[in-house]
């Protein structure tokens, strides 16, 4: 069947076979199908719908367009996570090597991504010598024998998806529900993990803003995944302000290294074990997510989170006492406070704002080429529902040589409301897919 | 607005403003949106549609996406007309010179295109010397002298059009309607004349295959035409089977000299007639359309058609005598008949099979770089509803250097269907609107 016959279905609202949607990836994967004709096909996709089986189809030829990695040659359960990410998001590092010190082995392959920061393997470059450019073969010893590692997606996982996500970003066919599923799972599928877990963020800073369209997406992802054969969970959580409070690359590390100590609470420590739990859940070390978030909580006590952590550096290469010495982490030149001009509650915070401003500083990337500077962000220093005297400091920006600092600081003025009333509290985590 | 957000809206079925179309069709114009992005605008809009307000506005778009024809130096009414177009069907020739005759100044521009034979720019080009290449000025010059002119668009004319034509041949976006109006019109808006008759096809050889989307065709563009302050009206008429009794480019020419000799009657010179009455009666020559046609069939009779024939001729390069002795038309090298293999009726002629044949044998073009040989085609020797012996030749294929034979031959035997029954006539004109 040609592309044009493909398209005219999908135009007409027809269901297309397995064997039709094997065709599409491929011609999109080896390049025979232009541009203009795959493009028509994600507009038709997102205007017409696909049905569950569609979606899983997709889903699959898309984890087949290149290696599936296999991981047979590690004893255990593996395990992996996703964000749909937002800001101040550095769940992974927390949950990782909790989750690996309860005997799952955790193997994550990130991918670098554009956003308002830079990716979990930016935040993992801030570590001194760490490197995420691991071999799949290296990677796997690395989980068999410390269990766990965190290391950048092969080339060549899932070709198909770079082609459909590149378009899509241009042709305003990103926020649509079988294409998002299908990019996100068919990754995961070619990592080859037994369980994965998702935190499908909702609010100002989430690919999809309402908790109705971010539910329908988690429901989606989990009904599709668990069809793979593999074991899905998802939590819906909010992202109606920064999830910790330090956002940027660096910064994140040292708020990760501080919950792993056992010198921090707060909503990024709540997620993060609430997703770690229901790893645990899935893999059968615990009955319940409760459960799983006592024997997290556990790990945080014992030290022995962060001696994962430590190990997983190490085997990285990276400096193993980072975690024990967080001041060896890469420091900002200038902090500079941005207080409250008047005194009340933060009524609210546009998370996306403070991603601007985080970028503004030189945290995140615009384009691929463009530089960062892994010292730099932003600190957040009340939250929504705080109250706030005229005078306090309400963000600290931790500044480099290229932060724009004038832009930064209006897009965090323009970002936080100062309200008389103290505000109703966002609800963190949401939703629960099992 | 951004493309994207172009997309965005109409993605999501909502319309867009004037300024908004302006915009799409100005990226289109001059480069700055890829054709990925206009691919996917394309799908949007095929699948959600367009309101008679947008579908207005891209038509005057992309017709001031290039040159405006200034027809204003012409004395008296300016007219074209416009087919959808079909296989032995030579209107243009038949009724142009007749209308002319009447008075009205017939400034006809033609397509090149793609099809099963050569368009009327090719059947043209058949008549030794004469040319089609002709500049505006020049064209302005001869329709206000002689009363008539057909030559090729100008490059500059509609060139959007160009773009989203290409682009819907291949992203199967081509039978949609307020793509298929704006795609005809603007064309026709631009070249610059006040009255437009249009003959919509409708059949096995034709854009939209059923009557009622033929005829929904013709009423919107009827519609959007009359609101661009034009004078617009459409006929529907058959395409079951081929319109003349000749198919190809020289074939043609020497149908429709023989219909202004008054030699021949049928299909074609009714079709020519009744679109070329209906331009009379928009111009106000006459009040009816049946009134129009009596004042043609006078033009035959009188010989004043022909004479116009030659005169358009003469002016544009080309050999004056061919109306009066159209063996001068080149000839092919060969004929091959094919006869019936049992008696019976002609119970059906699958036009496009018939395209296909012509094609075959080298009267039509694959792609723009192909070679056509103006001399082959076909002779129908009966229509549906004729009676043939076993061994009468249904088809008499004209045969050149280029000539697939045994191909053009099976398609013919795969077109015509031999029953035992009298078939129900096929109606000619199933549709008018005024």
């Amino acid at each position: 069947m040609s592309i044009t016959q493909l398209l005219t279905k999908k135009r007409f609202g027809e269901e297309l076979t397995k064997e039709e949607i094997r065709e599409f990836v491929k011609g999109v994967t080896d390049g025979s199908f232009a541009d203009y004709q795959i493009s028509a096909m994600l507009m038709a996709i997102c205007i017409n719908g696909m049905t569950k089986d569609e979606t899983l189809y997709l889903t699959m030829e898309m984890a087949a367009s290149g290696d599936m990695l296999d991981l047979s040659a590690i004893n255990g359960i593996k395990a992996d996570k996703h964000s749909t990410g937002g800001v101040g998001d550095t769940t992974s590092l927390v949950l990782v090597p909790l989750v690996a010190a309860c005997g799952v082995k955790m193997a994550k392959m990130s991918g670098r991504g554009l956003g308002f920061t830079g990716g979990t393997l930016d935040k993992m470059e801030s570590i001194p010598g760490l490197s995420v450019n691991i071999s799949a073969e290296h990677f796997t010893e690395i989980v068999n024998e410390k269990g766990l590692a965190i290391i950048g997606q092969t080339k060549s996982l899932a070709p198909a998806d770079k082609v459909l996500y590149a378009l899509r970003d241009v042709t305003a066919t990103v926020d649509c529900l079988p294409l998002v599923t299908s990019s996100i799972l068919s990754k995961k599928i070619a990592a080859g993990t037994d369980v994965i877990v998702l935190d499908v963020k909702t609010g100002s800073g989430a690919i999809m803003d309402t908790y109705e369209k971010s539910m329908e997406l988690a429901k989606t992802m989990v009904d599709i995944g668990n069809r793979t054969g593999k074991k899905f969970s998802a939590l819906v959580t909010d992202m109606n302000q920064p999830l910790g409070n330090y956002v940027g690359n660096a910064l994140e590390v040292y708020e990760a290294i501080e919950i792993l100590s056992g010198g921090a609470e707060g909503d990024l420590k709540k997620v993060s074990l609430a997703l770690g739990a229901h790893i645990l859940r899935l893999s059968g070390i615990v009955n319940t997510a409760d459960e799983g978030i006592r024997l997290l909580e556990e790990k945080i006590r014992n030290g022995e989170g962060l001696k994962k952590l430590s190990e997983m550096i190490a085997a990285q290469g990276g400096d193993a006492r980072v975690p024990y010495d967080p001041s060896l982490l890469p420091k900002a030149e200038k902090l500079i406070d941005i207080k409250a001009n008047k005194s009340g509650y933060v009524g609210s915070i546009q998370t996306d704002m403070i991603g601007y401003a985080a970028k503004s500083l030189g945290a995140g990337r615009e384009r691929k080429e463009d530089a960062i500077d892994l010292a730099v962000g932003l600190v957040m220093k009340k939250r929504v529902g705080d109250y706030a005297e005229k005078g306090d400091t309400l963000v600290t920006m931790h500044v480099g040589a290229i932060s724009d600092v004038p832009r930064a600081q209006a897009f965090i003025e323009k970002a936080i409301e100062i309200t008389d009333e103290k505000p109703v509290l966002p609800v963190l985590i949401r939703g629960v897919v099992e």
